[in-house]
C-alpha cells in the first residue's frame, strides 16, 4: 500500500460555545492549523454557523473531497446549528450518535457531539462530556471524580468507563457578575493570593454565609480599607469554597481530575489540596482535542479518516 | 400668640439613594408636595446634588426664608454631596451629628443623616437607620429585631432604643443580576407563588447548596419545561431561604417587624411566619418619612420647626 496524501486523514476540529468558536485542522491527531473567533452560538442565528465555520476554515480545505467537521458545546443546543439530544446518565461521555448539521457546502460534513443530561437532580452539560471522553481516552478505565472549573463549573463521577452522576455550581458566572455589575466592583481589582485562601477557608466554613459575606467585602473596604486585590480575591475564594462545601459528596475521599484553564483549574488545585485531596491538571483545550478525536469513531463509518 | 404663617414650619425630606431621589415638602408631619427622579447619588458629581434637588423643590420653596432640607441615604457617602461619618453600634440610629452640605442657594439648608457601622463583622447602612428611627417613634422602646428586605437586605437587633448589631445580605442584587444579565435569565419570568414557598423550603434546607440549586433551575427549564414563573419565584425563595437560614441567629425566638416595599416584604412576612416567627409589616417610605421627622430635632436650634 503506497503512504497516503498528506491531506487524506485531514479533519476539523471545533469547541463552539455560547461565546466563542475555536477550530483546528488536523491531521490524525496532529494540529496543522488553530484559529478562533468571537462567534459564539450566542450571536448566531440557525443560518449563521455554516459562515461562522466556513469564514475561519475555507482556507484549509482540501478540494474535491469532504472534511468531516467534529464539533461540541453549545452548538448542539436547541439555538445552536442542529440540536443534538442529549445522552441520559449513567452512561458513557460520548453516549449517543452524532447530530449532522445541515450545510450547503460540499467540501464539509459536519457532526454535533450531544451533551449530557441527568434527569434528577436536573443537570445538563455540553462540551464537558467531550473533555471527559479525551481524558478518559489518555486513562481507560478511570475510576475517580473529574472537576471542570469554569463559568459553569461541573463535578462529574466516573466508574468503568461511565459518567455516572455530575452537578453544576453556577460558581464562574457568579463571580464575573460580582466583580463586575454589583456594588462589589468598587472594591475589588487585581489578585492577592492571601485573600483567596482566606475566602476559600471562610466559604468552607460557613458557606451558608455567603450572601452576608459577599457584603462585607464592601464593608470591609469602606471601613477597614481592605485593599482591591485581596478583596477579588476572597470574593473568588468564598465562591469556590462554598462550591467545594456543596461538593464534598464528590470528593471526599476521591481522586480528582481538573481540567480547566491554568489559572482557575491551579486555584482549584490548590484549594482541594488543603482539603488533603489528590489531585492532578489537565489543559482543557488537550482534553478537548483528545475527546474530538476520540468522537471520530462515532463518525459514518465513510468519513472516518484512514491516518489516525 | 398668633397663629404661625402656613409656610413656617415648611421642611423638605430626602430620600437620596443610588438610584432614586424622592423627595416631599411638609408642614409638620403633614405632606403637602411630593416628587421623584432618577437623579440618584450615581449619577451625579459632587456639584451636581444641589441643582438635582433645587430642580424638583424650587417652586416649593417659600421666598425671604431659609427651608430646611432632611435627607438620608447614599446622598451623605463619600461619593454624596457630603461625608457624614459613620456612627458606630452599638447607639441610636440617629446616632450622631447631621452633616450640612455645602449650598449656594441661601434659601436652602441641607442636613444628611449618617449612617451607622459595625466594625466587626464589618457592615454598614445608609438609609435604613432612618427606617428604623421611624418605627422606633412609633414603638418607643421596642425590643426585637428589624428586617429591612431591598437591594441589599439588613437585619437589625433593637434593645432600649438602640440598634445592638446588624447583618447585610446580597439577595436583592443578587437576584437582579442572576434574573436578568445570568443564563438563568431565559428560564425566569413572571412569577408563580408556589415556586417562591418551594424555592425558601429548599433554600433554608441546604443553603450551602445554593450555586447548584441555582443552575438546576435552569436544567429543569430545558429538561422537565420548568414554567418560567416558577422559575422565577422559585429564584427569588432560594435566595430569601439562605438568606433566612443564615439570618437564623437574628430572628429565632424573636419578634420581627418588616420594613419594606409591599411585594418583598410581603414575601420575606410569608416565608417567616412558616417559622412562626410573630411578623409585623411596615411600609418603607412611611418609615422613612416618620424617622426624617424625628431627625428634625438634631438641627441647629435656629432651624428646628415652630410647628410640628
Amino acid at each position: 500500500m503506497s503512504e497516503p496524501a498528506p491531506t487524506q486523514g485531514f479533519w476539523i476540529a471545533a469547541d463552539w460555545g455560547t461565546s466563542h468558536l475555536r477550530v483546528w485542522g488536523l491531521s490524525g491527531d496532529r494540529v496543522i492549523h488553530a484559529a478562533q473567533s468571537d462567534q459564539g452560538m450566542g450571536v448566531l442565528e440557525r443560518d449563521g454557523f455554516e459562515p461562522a465555520l466556513l469564514a475561519m476554515v475555507r482556507d484549509w480545505l482540501p478540494e474535491g473531497q469532504v472534511t468531516p467537521v467534529l464539533a461540541c458545546g453549545m452548538v448542539g443546543s436547541r439555538q445552536g446549528w442542529v440540536e443534538a439530544p442529549y445522552s441520559a446518565v449513567p452512561c458513557a461521555p460520548l453516549g449517543g450518535p452524532l447530530a449532522q448539521a445541515p450545510c450547503r457546502d460540499l467540501r464539509l460534513s459536519v457532526h454535533v457531539v450531544p451533551g449530557l443530561k441527568q434527569p434528577r437532580p436536573a443537570d445538563v452539560m455540553r462540551g464537558e462530556e467531550t473533555q471527559i471522553a479525551g481524558y478518559l481516552a489518555a486513562h481507560p478505565g478511570w475510576d475517580g471524580v473529574i472537576c471542570l472549573p469554569g463559568t459553569h463549573s461541573k463535578w462529574a463521577h466516573l466508574s468503568a468507563g461511565e459518567v455516572v452522576s455530575f452537578q453544576t455550581f453556577l460558581t464562574g458566572e457568579m463571580f464575573a457578575l460580582l466583580s463586575e455589575t454589583s456594588v462589589l466592583r468598587h472594591s475589588v481589582s487585581g489578585w492577592e493570593a492571601a485573600g483567596f485562601a482566606e475566602g476559600v477557608a471562610l466559604g468552607m466554613e460557613r458557606p451558608e454565609r455567603l450572601m452576608a459575606r459577599l457584603f462585607a467585602i464592601r464593608a470591609e473596604s469602606l471601613l477597614h480599607g481592605l485593599e482591591a486585590g485581596a478583596a477579588r480575591a476572597r470574593l473568588s475564594g468564598l465562591l469556590i469554597g462554598a462550591e467545594l462545601a456543596a461538593a464534598k459528596p464528590y470528593w471526599l475521599g476521591q481522586r480528582v481530575a481538573i481540567i480547566g484553564a491554568e489559572g482557575v483549574a491551579r486555584a482549584y488545585a490548590d484549594a482541594l489540596k488543603t482539603l488533603s485531596v489528590p489531585v492532578t491538571l489537565h489543559d482543557a483545550t488537550e482534553m478537548t482535542l483528545a475527546g474530538l478525536t476520540r468522537a471520530r469513531a462515532l463518525l459514518p463509518e465513510a468519513e472516518r479518516p484512514c491516518v489516525n
